[in-house]
């Protein structure tokens, strides 16, 4: 817990300054539930890119307590996320992680919660999944990977992400706007469907699972798996056929021939594919070396349109639930 | 490559010696494609629960090699499989890790095969989907693994693995025989679906897994996604109902908390559930302590069987493919 008062871009420089004071750090944890956890997947794969001294492992909130990892202590850093700060998984996790002497840095948006009370360091972010800030747990979290990066390693690409954040917003208005006509479109063509798979890889998988669980499978009731284009075609390519629906996301960065290859064969085999390409969204306007860090950001923020038009013409609003604020469980 | 005359024994102890002699081991990769993917996932397990001096990573082998980890190098492992030694993506992945002055050690049934030829060490395994070898992949993975453990960091687990692995066939054949009445009330209930999923967490995470995508998506055209249980509660749950089938493997090790929360609620909201429980299938006879790392296997060899009986029901063989075997791609 920290001073509640400290404004967003101070508690961001007290939780890098943690992390650089710590004598030794061989690992950093990436701890959430859901949603969440989906955050931390670009993170892990910001530090597997990146980190030469820290090895970086993502995992569910209840799965990191239960596997308990051998290496987890002094030498940590947990990073957790959770919007209300209450995820009971999330919590358990972070009193654990500081039972064994990790360094916890939390990410949530109530001051107070208890997953702010447990952790050493809190963040607290704004959220509005339309709009790109860079103090939402998005950005944030990347904004702290680069920041960790260069306070322990001298890591250059800081400015770079700083400068790359700052475009986002205008670069997704311009492709809502340019993509108004598809989004009508897909809203309708997808109104009656029953499975919808997402497809990427490399950071961006991390939106295709988001996606998969978050808004298909909780938010619209549609069934849905997130493949990941590398595993494509070793089991699921089969399941590929002219009517069964694919949302693919294609990176700029090092997994781009792995997303083409994916979406060379499944746009031959399926007359239902949407293609959401970094480069026709303007993402090549921004550094070679930062671009695929931030895409995910993008691809989230443009298919969260998609999929609140979807939701209109499915006549089912992203805020029903049927069991999640329903009941206990 | 080894010498291909060596018995599978030998060719073991090669590659843990090897792993011995390595000066530092910071990191181990493993990689693979597809099903054989899947075989690393409860290997990862093993090392995160186990070691305290190395870091483990699986990922699919185009990942692995668009990730390119900056911390891969003279101090890294990185373990690979492929069935026939063939997968490009794995021969890629072995090479890259190779020139990257990694210890490449490949699993394979295939002598002189790309993969074999490319890697340092090469273990050479039988398979057959139905039985459970100490010298098929998945068992020779686990000595591997615990190997590596025992070798370098003097774990003692190694000896109580092996006697849990020879008690494995008879406790399948018994299991099987068991289920002989569910297996055939499961084939004929879930001949008409579309979508089946499976649930699990721990190792047995890796099972659900190689189902969903290598069974049902590949071998069956079935739509499936495998589910976290840690993660079910945080967007899938929501695509529970009455009439949506479920596969749920139930652990004895420390994921079993979280197998029977999800399970619970499956049970309660879905009319279509199939609980696979470590316990209930003779699996307490083992150490305590090694049972959560043999599981996956009995899981694996016990749902061949539920899924054979199924593609018999659909009149769907296993074998059928509409674009692998079919086509280059």
């Amino acid at each position: 817990m920290l001073d509640h008062n400290l404004p967003t871009e101070a508690q961001l420089s007290a939780a890098i300054d943690s992390a650089k004071c710590r004598v030794d750090v061989d690992d950093v944890y990436f701890v959430a539930c859901g949603g969440s956890y989906a955050l931390m997947l670009p993170a892990e794969y910001v530090m597997d890119r990146q980190s030469k001294t820290m090895a970086a492992h993502a995992l569910n909130a209840a799965e990191f307590k239960a596997r308990a990892p051998a290496r987890l202590g002094k030498s940590s850093i947990v990073i957790l996320c959770s919007l209300s700060g209450t995820t009971p998984e999330t919590v358990e996790a972070a009193r654990f992680a500081r039972e064994r002497g990790a360094l916890t840095i939390v990410l949530t948006t109530v001051a107070g919660s208890p997953l702010d009370e447990v952790a050493e360091i809190s963040i607290y972010y704004k959220h509005d999944p339309k709009r790109l800030e860079t103090n939402d747990a998005p950005a944030l979290l990347a904004r702290l990977t680069f920041g960790i990066l260069a306070a322990r390693e001298g890591n250059e690409v800081v400015a770079k992400l700083d400068a790359a954040l700052n475009q986002l917003p205008g670069i997704v208005d311009k492709a809502v706007a340019a993509h108004e006509g598809r989004i009508a479109t897909f809203a309708e063509d997808h109104k009656r469907d029953t499975v919808i798979y997402t497809m990427a890889s490399g950071g961006n998988y991390a939106t295709a699972y988001s996606y998969a669980i978050c808004i298909f499978q909780e938010m619209q009731w549609i069934h849905s798996a997130a493949i990941h284009a590398g595993e494509y075609f070793h089991g699921p390519f089969e399941i590929t056929d002219f009517d069964v629906p694919f949302i693919v996301l294609k990176s700029l960065g090092a997994s781009r021939p792995m997303d083409d290859r994916a979406i060379d064969f499944v746009t031959k085999y399926s007359n239902r594919v949407t293609v959401l390409d970094a480069e026709e969204l303007g993402l090549g306007a921004l550094a070679t070396d930062i671009v695929e860090y931030v895409e995910p950001l993008v691809f989230g923020a443009l298919l969260r349109v998609y999929c609140d038009k979807l939701a209109f013409s499915r006549g089912h609003p992203l805020t029903v639930r049927r069991y999640m604020w329903q009941m206990e469980y």
